[in-house]
């Protein structure tokens, strides 16, 4: 097996957003911290002073690089020596574009949550200045990052299934179904309002994540969707529910089915791609377990760990023995492992091998806002086939 | 708890179709007798002299009451003092209405397999002369008559998941994945064959299924559908696979997925509600298990059996302790049992409560018709909402 | 695959106990009926007139073959030319002795429910009285007549395991911490009595089953073991916990252990058996199913059903296609079928293939009872080797 | 909910063992750094020195804090202003007591793997010396810092379950039926030498671990045992397995088993407890979820996660949202938060509220040497029952 090249040093994260009461800026630190090769060196946290540095000194940053603007950080940062190499941000959809912008001005590379923006437009903009820039640019699609998810990719890529007939793919969330009144999150508060979530609720939160899901693990392209957008649970602007009917490259045939009003259900993302010679499922609610089903032959568990049936990428990707589970933090630590080499390469001019990486890229975020806009499209055009490939 | 009435005597069942090689018919038999209220007495198990002699010697049943035709037997069973009571009709699709009015019009009550017919037309046929006729009308969807489904339904009607918002219904299959050509079954044969099977494959076998099962356990008629019908398995002239995006009563938003070629599942047949205050979730694969999620509470595992969390409906098709498996003859047992209520009820005149029993009608079969025939005029419409409602 | 021999006829069988309330004695007729090797003709359902017939009439005997007392149906059934070839015994431990002797003594199969008999003596005489017989002797541990059972008897017996290394086997239910002072049941009064339950309640009841299907399954007699039997739920007289270790033939080193108070557990019958090459767990709760692990080579699942990975033993009781749920009831069938097929080969003086049946015997039945005598033996030497073989 | 307290600093970690090639050490790190309390510092990661630098280099270590004797480490460390608070032992079993000594005498404080020591002398010798230091010693038993493990604890703790009545707990692995002799790994070396691993194997590598996560849920004393140690797997100076009738205070039974040769059992650490109400049960492989079985009750599912159903011992532990899993370095991760309140706590002069910790100490180390005796007593006195008790 082909290891990751080690470091040579530890790379310096700043953060944007994921102050306190925040749900995922910790878990971008936890994910960072857990193979030695970040440290988290400065942050602007949060746009009030007050919680930006009640949450710096939460994280031990150091008082002169705890920040309240984008632009301030990303100045003082650039012009440091031990300045950081990486940003993550972690804001409500509508900022990232700007975000962004300002942080590659300065040279810094980029790792950003999904969906990538609320246009179509602002993606394809970043996809280019990341062109430009040379920069790497990751988006947060953390859940492509559990070793079986890896093991499915390289297993399917191998031919192990034949050629491809059916890809079924769902993400099934209960949380809105919780009064939101009583105990409004910060998320719930941002994610329903159109200005900063965007055209679409359900469809850009976690619809991104099961496309990108899909498309990762078969390694083919969404080409064309028809789509229903539905508000099945309390009253909203937004959609809740989506139920699509999709074409993968080949015109093989699937559907996409993600709701946030599904009580039962905390996370469950589920990717079912079926062959002519085997089937594969994975469950992110068991993450640790493959099901393949090779006809003719006995169902197998693929279980992550060290040893038999488990293939090069996903191998690269563990850390603990079988059966010690490894969970959701752990599929962050790799996200972050991967970039850290990609960014460790691009700034000490390293050559790598890439194709030992497989972290989401700019294209991979703008193709997730092509996705939505083509879902919107569909929807308003009462479920008429449109094209949803992007070209870049 | 209302019991089910003690029987007063053991019915008679005649069996068309079932001989040697068949799947179904030996299932039908050990359903109706597993609860002595049913003998096995009189068969047209194939229309091949031989083979039904044979067959009807498998089964014990006395070499005069061995048909070869269902004219001659629905003749002579009706003259007999002894007489079959019912048929239970095995044969593939396109028989189905002619064996159904040859045996009602000598006043014989009917358990016809589905889908009911291959034509509306012949459907409504059905309903009327049941109507007519007053003819007890059966259809074997037994996976409705799993205990655990019948809670599902009682717990839906009693209003525990509150107002309903989202119905998926899925059947996953893999047999036509095999290589059928090696082996083929009886059923692979008439199965693939429009003229028998009518103008769906896969629509029209599980399709129905499905749709059975998620209008009975919601209570709910499923009002449109707009389908796509897919070969995604080896090249035939039906569909091996469809998707849908429908809606019930209420404009309650609903996906129904079926297929047959994906490896790794047997018998896939699962069925998920949510409502405002709770979600139901069953899987044919486990049927004595019914997840129970309450919002606001800890997820519910209730399994089958006496006692705690069993509702009546379900403790009345219960035969064995909890974690005793009961498994899918039980479920035609139930289904037989029913039938024998309600037909013992007819022939002697008895008032019986009739809400104690759940067994599909001949509405129920024509709606399946329905389903099936919107299916395909919304597949041939490029995927336009087809109305599929039938009013009866 | 050596199919099983078609039946030349129904056997005619008679009840002993079973009558309304009771819980095993259905069990034994809806398995008895499954195949249609079987009709039952007579009972002497209870000692109570009223309840025999009432009893009687509910499973559509004929009023002249319901009896009261064992010697007159022993006698006039014997008398009849269309007697019962074989009777089934499902009354408490302490009365099995003299009934199997009074329908021995009339040339009548026997099927009985275990323990065997409440002391060795009594047990070792049906050994004897069998042996000069030459009746068929069937003991009712249907649990191992499972499909997945025999599946892995069969694996252990080609090796498949390689040389056993480890045996462990466990009997887990909780219908004694349930409040039996408020609703008593049939068994739970004489379960409780030593008089008619023997030395022991939990070791009797259920560990029997434990020991006969680890033995069973591995085919090793079990020839030492130190036990502790403990009254660890409410106060009782006799056992409701037993905890063992055990040496099989070879020396190979095991555990067993039984409760009948352990809430969550219903029939948590478990063996897991261990070897050079390979391991195979089979839980009572999960029937259809066998988890296989062959070092160095990903764990399987093999499924009950048709087709790949299914042995002969396995395929051969089977009735169902894959993932369609078989369960206990068809458990019973299986036993039911290969007694019907070795009491009718014993009857017409037909040869069969006796290696094709796997039903326990009344030797099986001594060795339970030779097992309850060294665990009450062992507990009293203060948990002290005790030698548990049995030369027949 | 009281939450823990924040920290004021990130403590200062040495590690002794855990070079290149090691299992544990970097679990330790991994878990340390996961909620910011920690960084590690200094190392003594081999006692060859050239392993030693490059395993320190891998973690980024100052080169002059890379160490090649415990004894220097120490030494320099303690004179540093800056230097470690804490060390982790992760070195044989055989080298703890010096090693701890060493740091002790520095007035470091200590977080040694287990089982603590070889023999109980040296272990009671740690424990006199923590009391007199009044330094922090943790014990990293670190399966029982998996929140559902604290939930269980709490829930027995407030009589949810009633008085106890029954306690299995069992480790079942397969690493030792891997050849060995083709790849040897570090461990498989030295924990087959007595020199090193001690008087037992199997009962000292994972018997404590059951040993202490039954007494730990149970907040129960074993009080005495009977056992068998043995080789059921390749032949071997020690055990592989190990077999135990137990009791705990209150005098209630229970089982222990524990093996390293079950092919299909990667980490399968299962603990059930039963009581008079209730039961739980709780499995290492499916960490997120305790089994919660009331009496007249359904079986309910409890998930880590925030909300409904989690107590407040595992809300506390509790990183991500319910069903994005965590997993075993989490579980680390709670351990060394834990121990860096309690070791900050002391360095600070602080006083915390010492109930909300819960991290094995000294004491629960030396209480399983006392186990481990008591194991190898009880097996030479060919399995008599052995007090296990110590009064500390």
């Amino acid at each position: 097996m082909t290891e990751f090249p080690k470091p040579n040093r530890q790379l310096r994260l700043g953060m944007v957003g994921g102050g306190r009461g925040a749900l995922i800026g910790p878990i971008h630190a936890m994910g960072a911290k857990l193979d030695n090769r970040w440290q988290v060196v400065a942050g602007c946290l949060s746009s009030d002073p007050q919680v930006a540095r009640d949450s710096g000194a939460d994280w031990f940053l150091p008082s002169n690089r705890i920040y309240t603007t984008v632009h301030e950080m990303a100045e003082k940062e650039a012009a440091r020596p031990d300045g950081i190499d990486a940003v993550a941000i972690t804001t409500p959809n509508n900022t990232h574009h700007e975000i962004c912008k300002t942080f590659m001005a300065k040279g810094i590379d980029i790792i950003c949550d999904k969906p990538l923006t609320n246009t179509l437009d602002e993606a394809l903009d970043l996809v280019e200045a990341t062109k430009k820039s040379g920069l790497v640019f990751g988006v947060t699609h953390a859940f492509a990052a559990y070793p079986m998810v890896r093991q499915a990719k390289e297993m399917i890529a191998a031919g192990e299934l034949g050629r491809l007939t059916l890809i079924n793919v769902e993400y099934m969330q209960e949380w809105k179904t919780h009064d939101l009144s009583v105990a409004p999150t910060k998320q719930s508060g941002w994610r329903a309002d159109p200005a900063r979530s965007g055209p679409t609720a359900c469809t850009g939160d976690i619809g991104t994540h099961a496309h990108h899901l899909a498309t990762f693990v078969t390694g083919l392209e969404m080409t064309k969707l028809r789509a229903e957008l539905l508000t099945a649970g309390p009253p909203a602007e937004l959609d809740d529910t989506v139920h699509m009917m999709v074409r993968y490259a080949g015109d093989i045939p699937g559907t996409l089915m993600c709701t946030q009003v599904a009580p039962g259900n905390g996370c469950g993302l589920r990717v079912r791609v079926y062959g002519e010679k085997a089937g594969l499922e994975w469950d992110q609610e068991k993450p640790e377990q493959l099901l393949y089903a090779r006809f003719g032959e006995l169902r197998q568990v693929i279980s992550r760990g060290f040893g038999e049936g488990v293939r090069e990428y996903a191998a690269r990707l563990t850390r603990v023995p079988r059966e010690h589970p490894e969970g959701w933090i752990e599929a962050w630590g790799n996200l972050y492992t991967e970039l850290a080499i990609a960014i460790e390469a691009r700034r000490d001019g390293h050559t790598i091998d890439h194709s030992l990486l497989q972290y989401p890229t700019v294209e991979d975020g703008a193709r997730g806002v092509k996705f939505i806009e083509a879902a919107v499209e569909s929807n308003a055009a009462g479920g008429a086939w449109v094209d949803c490939t992007l070209s870049l």
